[in-house]
């Protein structure tokens, strides 16, 4: 059992409100074995001094006890650990665990679980009195919409000079210069006539990579913020497509990029054009060769420069301006580096006026950021509500999980993507969702491959049963679902480019129905289950082929095991029957309570226990 | 051998400057097994996006390679981290170890270690382009004096109502009303009289406790920032004492409450007087029982309001006119408080502002933290140069070295001090260190005790080659050694007002001569070898009665064994003859090259390599 039977996370069990209001005191409880009978402390920080609190048995059940403590939420983040002490209370004559009743040695209990030693503050829980992420983001499922790539109303409209057309089923060009130019045209009607797709499916939430006018077919060099691209069908079309999607129930977020807009911008072309213009002060103008700063050095992608208050107006109003128009809320690109250079960090600063831009139009709008590696220095600071977690969850799984024969890069490492076990895929997982609030957590998006990265059934070596189990930790764990359109039919992609292939709704013979059954059936299980939405976690097995979880929620409890393939059988002391949900048949305790779970592999199992 | 043999660190063997400026190039160098041949990268994340360098092999000796990298110091905080790839090439054919040259595979070299799995980024290396902490500093050795308590001048002075006279020889009252009131009638003549008892110790670095007059003999509780305390002879022997510190070569450094002053502070009192009073903003007035914020809710304590420009330019004022006076930094009290309350943190602003104070009176100056718990995320952020590094020293090493049988409150926690293996002790050793840059754990302070803390013969139940061993810490692992006055004499005490003993000037009988010994030893050797002020660390082996490591620098290599109990001998492959410096014999290789280290303990040893 991973932590020795202690737990804690920031789910509804353990805390009195996700949202508490500035100074509200929260009632956290933690989760004993029940031989540790005493020395369970909370520490806060308040202002910055470490205080505790000893908690109190709440209630007690045949396997445990909750621990009931109250933590005042002083500061904009409130960060709590717990203390076991198994050695003695201090002053009191006893010095050893079993004089305490408890077996235990000194511990300390934060999100990245239990250790034996002190471990530094970043891992500690948090509760975050700034604005919640909205309830909608992490009970939903993202579908991504790359909108050339997705559907097209057949409409014909004139090319401009850049683009390439293509017809629907020509390959792309994954790599050279015609691929930013290769235009298949998909349009915003195609998305809004394919709805029901995606509503069969049962994602909730329409992410479209940019919708404004570029000279490219991925759009993130945008010559305008202030319309929606005509070569898509411009801003009737988006009008069309939102209200259709709301009426639906679902929601619809853009994609911003805050970092840099497209050179050909009216605002770039004033400022290059006159020294003088008041747009200047909008961009980084340099002595280097180039002459400005850009996106990693490319010329079509100028930095903008937010320290200017004319940059930074602008950029709120292009915020609400689509959200008054309808949007639910904002994809911000490169969120990483927006705000960044040199001896400037504006990020954190940029992520709050965006997200009080989102706020003032649309409370129950939702800021999410790119973020290349680790996002977790970024979040929880009253902006991006959640990020694109490929660091904490991507990455994981893609190395535990690759085709045994796979070489592929590893998202933009210069290394293929390893094969680890599922201890250090868990141990990845644990060690960046530990340094976010259990919120933003369930708010970042777990992503099994996006426009930007290989197809997850590439990743897999063309393994359905491989597939199966990435879809299934990407259902099932914390964290809102984001997947990439076609991914469900088994569509193909070595890198992003390679990726963005169109879905081939004329040759339905091509698509892979097993895979396309196993997302309906997680989303559906996901949308049916409480406790995969907003349920907590608690991993209970960890090797190198198989691991296995527990989300739970008032009562609620779901068994998950994924394996990469057959192991050793997985035996579980959890004294409770188990009801197949998913992938299994139902399981009955040996006559000591004991579980054992399937072998096989690879393999995705979910159950309810009793 | 820890990490298997890579290995990187700050150090100066290992970075081409500590000190970069904006925008420079660094070379940075990693050590790998003779067997790692190819795929070694080193990451940045310059603007806060991914960057890869392939390193390229410099040299090669017996056991190793050195490869080396450029690194642009591109942000203030520039972090790195090296890949280890051994798993093949992005897009090569290669697919295991063993194609590319290494057995090992995909790992991560952070300062927290070598690591399987993908690590958040909060443990990479990092080069930082803000002022760099004095040289002095980490070459220095710091003498923690409590002026009440550590020698008198025997000059009479009528002593104001709040202070209980007391005999030189009479005891403590470490609790109860009479704790802050004791006086002993220390003061800085008699400081400056007892300067040879430091020299001859070998300590260059004199830390006062606070010296500006207050109505306690702690005087944490300011009444003026403006002179020194008349009760210990005013600016006039302040004055004789920085001259004549100075004249030894010696440094002097001040104690300054940012956090709070005391309430009969002519500031406070202003305020407290008239709401309409210009000292009014500078504190924090409430409805409620007190009427004004304090620290801990001390009435006495009233706490700063550094928003308040006026509150910020007198503590400005207050920083530099001492250091005009002659002080060569500051000790700041209660750092991680400071500017913080409530949704208000101020604190990186306030040591900003402070640092640059510093700075504009002193190039050379020095500004150290108190930190209560993990300062970890207050550090490199251009303010304080280093902390009393209680959370990644003080508390490792209590809890390894304690006692078998002593029970002692541990350092504010509600349990007494844990008895932990040396795995446990490094692991937090390094769980800190790897949060910080190299240069400000080196000017951090590592600390047995202090006026606040039991004393380090306590701690170790008066056991003199316990105490050996965490004096040999101390002085031979990266970091400033702070020793608060008595402890190289023995003095005892049980928690910090106990541990406010009087130095026994006049019983040298109650003198403890080993320790003494053990101490000017110590000192002698690590001002003697600048690979313990300077060099790298490495840890060669950990067990849980047993640690082991090299300090090295520029060729010079120290071995170090310090061990709290006999133990099973270490064998260490280091193809090298080892020459005793402290505490051990000379040791030969066997025809295998190991050396075997002597399985006493508590033992304390220190070899030149060969």
């Amino acid at each position: 059992m991973i932590d020795r039977g202690f737990h804690h996370d920031g789910s509804a069990d353990h805390v009195s409100t996700l949202a508490p209001e500035p100074g509200e005191t929260v009632t956290v409880f933690v989760r004993t074995p029940r031989d540790q009978r005493s020395g369970v402390y909370v520490r806060t920080t308040p202002d910055g001094e470490p205080h505790f609190t000893e908690a109190v048995i709440d209630r007690e059940t045949e396997h445990e006890l909750w621990w009931r403590a109250d933590v005042v939420a002083r500061n904009p983040v409130t960060r709590y650990r717990f203390l076991i002490n198994g050695s003695g209370a201090a002053g009191s004559a006893a010095g050893t665990g079993a004089s305490t009743g408890s077996p235990y040695g000194y511990r300390w209990l934060t999100a990245s679980g239990l250790a034996t030693h002190d471990v530094p503050d970043a891992t500690d829980f948090r509760l975050v009195t700034h604005a919640a992420p909205p309830a909608w983001a992490a009970a939903g499922v993202v579908y991504e919409i790359f909108p050339d790539r997705f559907a097209s109303s057949g409409a014909r409209r004139e090319l401009p000079d850049w683009a390439i057309p293509c017809g629907w089923d020509d390959p792309v060009a994954g790599t050279g210069p015609a691929t930013p130019r290769q235009f298949f045209g998909g349009d915003l009607d195609g998305i809004r006539s394919r709805l029901d797709h995606v509503a069969a499916l049962g994602a909730d939430v329409l992410y479209l990579t940019p919708v404004f006018p570029a000279a490219s077919n991925h759009r993130y060099n945008a010559t305008s913020f202030a319309e929606i691209d005509p070569l898509l069908g411009g801003d009737a079309a988006y009008r069309a497509l939102i209200d259709e999607a709301h009426r639906r129930g679902m929601r619809i977020l853009g994609d911003l990029t805050t970092n840099h807009c497209g050179e050909i911008h009216p605002w770039f072309q004033a400022a290059l054009r006159d020294k003088d213009a008041p747009e200047r002060e909008m961009f980084f103008f340099t002595d280097d060769d180039l002459g400005y700063e850009a996106w990693m050095g490319v010329s079509s992608l100028p930095k903008l420069d937010w320290s200017s208050e004319r940059l930074a107006a602008a950029m709120e109003e292009v915020v609400r301006r689509w959200l008054r128009f309808g949007l639910d809320g904002w994809r911000i690109d490169v969120a990483n580096m927006t705000g960044r250079l040199r001896d400037a960090d504006l990020t954190h600063e940029v992520a709050r006026r965006v997200r009080r831009a989102v706020a003032a139009e649309n409370p129950g709008g939702l800021l999410v950021a790119e973020h290349a590696h680790d996002a977790t220095g970024d979040l929880d600071a009253d902006g991006w509500q959640g990020a694109m977690n490929y660091a904490g969850f991507t990455r994981p799984v893609w190395s535990w999980l690759r085709g045994p024969q796979v070489r592929l890069p590893f998202l933009g490492l210069p290394a293929d993507i390893p094969r680890i076990g599922g201890g250090d895929a868990v141990a990845t997982m644990r060690a960046f969702s530990a340094m976010m609030s259990w919120r933003t957590l369930t708010s970042s998006w777990s992503i099994l491959g996006s426009h930007d990265t290989a197809r997850i059934r590439t990743v897999c070596g063309g393994d359905p049963a491989l597939v199966e189990v990435a879809a299934g930790l990407m259902f099932t764990l914390p964290g809102t679902p984001m997947m990439f359109a076609g991914d469900e039919i088994g569509l193909e992609g070595a890198w992003g480019e390679d990726a963005r292939r169109t879905m081939p709704w004329d040759r339905p013979e091509t698509w892979h129905a097993r895979t396309l059954g196993v997302y309906r059936d997680l989303i559906a299980l996901r949308r049916g289950e409480r406790a995969l939405t907003g349920g907590g976690l608690r991993w209970l097995h960890v090797s190198d082929d198989a691991v296995a979880y527990v989300r739970e929620r008032a009562g609620e409890r779901l068994l998950v095991l994924a394996a990469r393939a057959a192991h050793p059988p997985v035996r579980l002391p959890l004294g409770t029957a188990a009801t197949a949900l998913y992938g299994g048949a139902d399981l009955a305790p040996d006559s000591e309570g004991v579980l054992t779970l399937p072998a096989d592999g690879p393999a995705f199992h979910v159950w309810r226990l009793g």
